[in-house]
């Protein structure tokens, strides 16, 4: 299993934003939106082996966290403005403490980073992915893998320091600082490359 | 200098298309566009060196090319809606035999597939994206190359045809069949690891 935890620092939590102003009105979303892309899609089918958090720290409603479970997902098509419905249908539903399905592999929580990463550090390995780590191609990596990100902003310290409790590596992946969305293709890549 | 070209088989050359719409009424124009995001963005720049070439084949005005020049490039965003724009406003360009420029670092001409790779040949090393080719990470690569590949639909017959009089090798990414944009992530991760 592979899963992937991005943190979108302002992205909104209400629901209350224009399909066609992802970027500004929902804080950034669109780097979100283009990281569920680059996680799922294949030529012909969507990879059933991973998992998404989008951890939204953004609006009145902050923290929840929307999952995405492979095996489950439906209706996901690989354009930012359909994935960005699914996001706001989610948001749009009532939940309370325990998470919810908003539509076929999709959930929402009110869990912040530090809670996803506590459930997570249970079944696998944590890693940071950032520009100073070790090169990927010169890890071994197996068993159940959990990659953690930023958006187009890098982690806070305060963020950093929770992930450092749990995370064993700091992976980076080639010598340019790439955008989230790509470092996930590169590293389903990677992965795919080792059969794991 | 890195080259793609990108053939879209039913993207639209009118630009009577809906910015709502670029998958359905555009014809996959989405494809492209994403392909645009990948061969150009870096997390605090843009790639200067790097030329994209999106052959259109759809709707009543085909063919046309949209050319996107990285060291003139402006007004390029990540996100799909704004370079749908951008292209959009090229398309509704008039333009007769000759290139025109439809904004900074975007030009629009009515050269085919066939033309802008004889013209391409004259300068580098063409390229051809494939499952069956020989792995990437394998293969020496120098001098300013140029990749060939199709959008959500693989080259036709005829147009593999016209490229294998040009290209010297047929290159694969990796075990899967990957999605046009996420083959461009990988060539530029491999070309940046590489010092070209």
């Amino acid at each position: 299993m592979r899963r992937f935890v991005i943190i979108g620092h302002r992205a909104d939590t209400t629901g209350n934003f224009k399909l066609d102003d992802v970027c500004g009105g929902a804080g950034r979303l669109d780097v979100l939106i283009r990281c569920v892309n680059s996680a799922f899609f294949l030529s012909h089918s969507i990879r059933r082996d991973v998992e998404v958090f989008l951890i939204l720290q953004g609006g009145e409603d902050a923290p929840k966290t929307i999952r995405f479970c492979g095996d489950e997902l439906r209706y996901l098509n690989p354009d930012e403005r359909s994935t960005a419905s699914l996001i706001r249908n989610a948001l749009l539903k009532k939940v309370a403490e325990k998470e919810i399905r908003a539509s076929p592999g999709i959930y929402v929580s009110r869990k912040s980073f530090e809670e996803i990463l506590v459930d997570l550090a249970k079944g696998g390995e944590l890693l940071y992915l950032k520009e100073n780590g070790k090169d990927i191609r010169d890890v071994r990596l197996e068993g159940d893998l959990i990659f953690v990100l930023g958006d187009d902003r890098d982690l806070s310290k305060e963020e950093e320091r929770i992930l450092s409790v749990h995370a064993s590596e700091t992976l980076s992946l080639g010598p340019a600082s790439y955008h989230s969305d790509h470092c996930i293709t590169l590293v389903n890549n990677e992965l795919d490359r080792r059969g794991l």
